[in-house]
């Protein structure tokens, strides 16, 4: 699929990686970007101008200041925006219709059409290109996975000179809580020049919805899942991985658990190559639990068992395509990033998920993240 | 402006303040959330189900499995997704029209229009009682603006134990970076309970460039911007102040220049009250600068002297309606929030930016923030 020839943005760079991608500079406040004729531009404000056309890819920048008074030299009975400076600029720069992503501002599309530009809505990404990660990009994620595994060792550090007071955990004689474990984590990811935000330290029952940040308490003798997702600050690429500790000793069930969703994801990792679809990597987790009698199924408090993808795209977005679940027919590109995540979740018993971030190569999977797998932390 | 009385929103609630009004509750998948006929509904996962029901204030929480099965069986053809989901919830609750904010995703704007959702772009805010802040929501913002000021003090202290050789500054036997003391100050903030994103810690020229973040080195003698404006992560509520530090002595005109930022602030924070408008306090900022004659002006090079806003509202959103700038003649609400941050910039002399939060009282600007303003650390 090949990218749009006349893609147009509005966004921050911080909500949109399409905007980072494609300028490849910051950009805290939301400006217009667009492609035209082989040339990438850029509008920006004084406040970023030498900064963008200093650190930027564009090829183009332009001063917002100067098209806001061509556009109210046009419009001169109306309050004039983004939408009458990109009016201008399809006529200047002979556009006849932009692509936008599909989550282009719905009332600047209205505006847009409004004033007579035509726009296309991408269908899929705008930048298909990005599913595709060249050396600098893999290298890029790799390093937010060593931020990860930074936190994920600071985690395993708390738990283990945590000490064992019944079924309490008490560090630094406080009771050791979810809070504080994610703020050691934090912490360790800040230093090495990450931001963990939604970091997750769950336990017990907590750990059993996959989306549950952890809170309160955590336990001696149960599984905690520790899912830490950096994005560099100097690149904005991110890193992605989770591993489950229990502090204190496992229970043989809790055991058999962890063993289950390990050799689920080693079978995975090893499915992956060029070509293969993200549905057939799926089902060799699939077949894994179903083997050892790991059930999935809907009660009435909810799911459990393997209710979630086995991974997804990692990039400049911590969701991006290709997907790796039950539906996704399409095959693993040569250069895709990819996490693999499986898990299982029995409130009572308690959740695991182990998860790793993998380069598609016509060779397998190589391993862009890297951390010790020991859990059981006696 | 009352707010729309059928609001539809597809949004995460890191990238949609709006949703995490309307619910009380953070998601970080993308949802849909509506009004209707005085109730508030949601639709999540299995992954989210319990949390939301559990945690936030929508009236009913619907599962989105069962919904994209009701889909698929109204439309058999087709991959059904959010947008046909919406078409049978407004069939289902008598919704005629939906309001989407001027945010909401082109893609699924142009669906649910195939679909025959009739859809409106809200024309300003989706929620404009958003603009005004009750108790809880002040302490919130004020709980924020701890958060800044621990970051600001660990500034400080970092400043202040640094040594002096020539123009360096040396940092426990390191040359002191911006990248340093951002660390420092996000460690404070993480450790208070919030997350600081794109802190700001800039000195000499690049502070002279208010969306610079700083990189390398301080300096001794020179001014250091430092703009602090974490999240706290149980309220989602910001925080956001700056103070400007010199470590070293400051020259006549450094001080001349510090003086005259504070001084404005001053004058304008008196300015506030229910009534008057945004543009009769900044004006309170360039009378001062006039007075002093520090001008205004483009260079080759960029703007320099005062050419941002005095202020902006704060709550969920970093930046959020009221508007404290020359183009605002709208009049501040009782219960509005809004930063107050003159800053005057010269390249070569360097930048200053004193920043409080203040929230609008009939009798005057009550402080929301709280922090020194000694500067001069000798």
């Amino acid at each position: 699929m090949a990218s749009a020839p006349f893609p147009l943005l509005y966004a921050d760079t911080d909500r949109s990686s399409d905007a980072l991608y494609f300028g490849g500079v910051g950009v805290p406040d939301p400006f217009i970007a667009f492609g035209a004729h082989g040339r990438r531009f850029a509008v920006v404000s004084a406040l970023e101008f030498a900064r963008v056309r200093r650190e930027s890819v564009f090829d183009v920048v332009l001063p917002l200041e100067a098209w806001l008074e061509k556009a109210k030299a046009a419009w001169p009975r109306r309050r004039v925006g983004a939408a009458e400076v990109i009016r201008l600029l399809a006529r200047e720069y002979r556009v006849r219709t932009f692509t936008v992503p599909d989550d282009f501002a719905a009332g600047l599309f209205q505006r847009l059409r409004a004033l007579g530009v035509r726009l296309t809505v991408a269908d899929g990404p705008l930048f298909p290109e990005r599913e595709i990660k060249g050396a600098k990009e893999a290298a890029a994620i790799k390093e937010g996975n060593r931020c990860s595994a930074l936190g994920i060792a600071a985690a395993a550090k708390v738990l283990q000179s945590s000490q064992i007071r019944g079924n309490d955990l008490l560090y630094r004689g406080k009771r050791l809580t979810s809070e504080r474990l994610k703020i050691a984590i934090e912490i360790a990811c800040l230093e090495a020049g990450a931001l963990s935000a939604n970091t997750i330290a769950a336990g017990g029952d907590q750990a059993c919805d996959p989306h549950d940040r952890g809170s309160g308490p955590l336990r001696a003798n149960s599984l905690i899942v520790v899912d830490v997702f950096p994005r560099v600050t100097a690149t904005g690429y991110f890193g992605d991985m989770t591993r489950t500790f229990l502090r204190g000793r496992a229970s043989e069930a809790q055991r058999a658990l962890v063993a289950a969703v390990r050799l689920a994801q080693q079978k995975a990792i090893r499915a992956i190559r060029t070509g293969v679809t993200g549905k057939s990597v799926h089902a060799e987790v699939l077949k894994v639990f179903a083997a050892r009698n790991f059930e999935t199924k809907q009660t009435r408090r909810g799911s459990v068992g393997f209710f979630h993808g086995t991974g997804h795209g990692l990039g400049l977005a911590i969701h991006e395509p290709p997907r790796v679940n039950a539906i996704a027919d399409i095959v693993l590109q040569r250069g895709a990033v990819v996490t693999v995540e499986p898990g299982l979740y029995y409130p009572g018993l308690g959740g695991c998920r182990i998860e790793d971030v993998v380069q598609v190569t016509n060779e397998g999977a190589a391993m862009l993240s890297r951390a010790p797998y020991h859990w059981e932390l006696r």
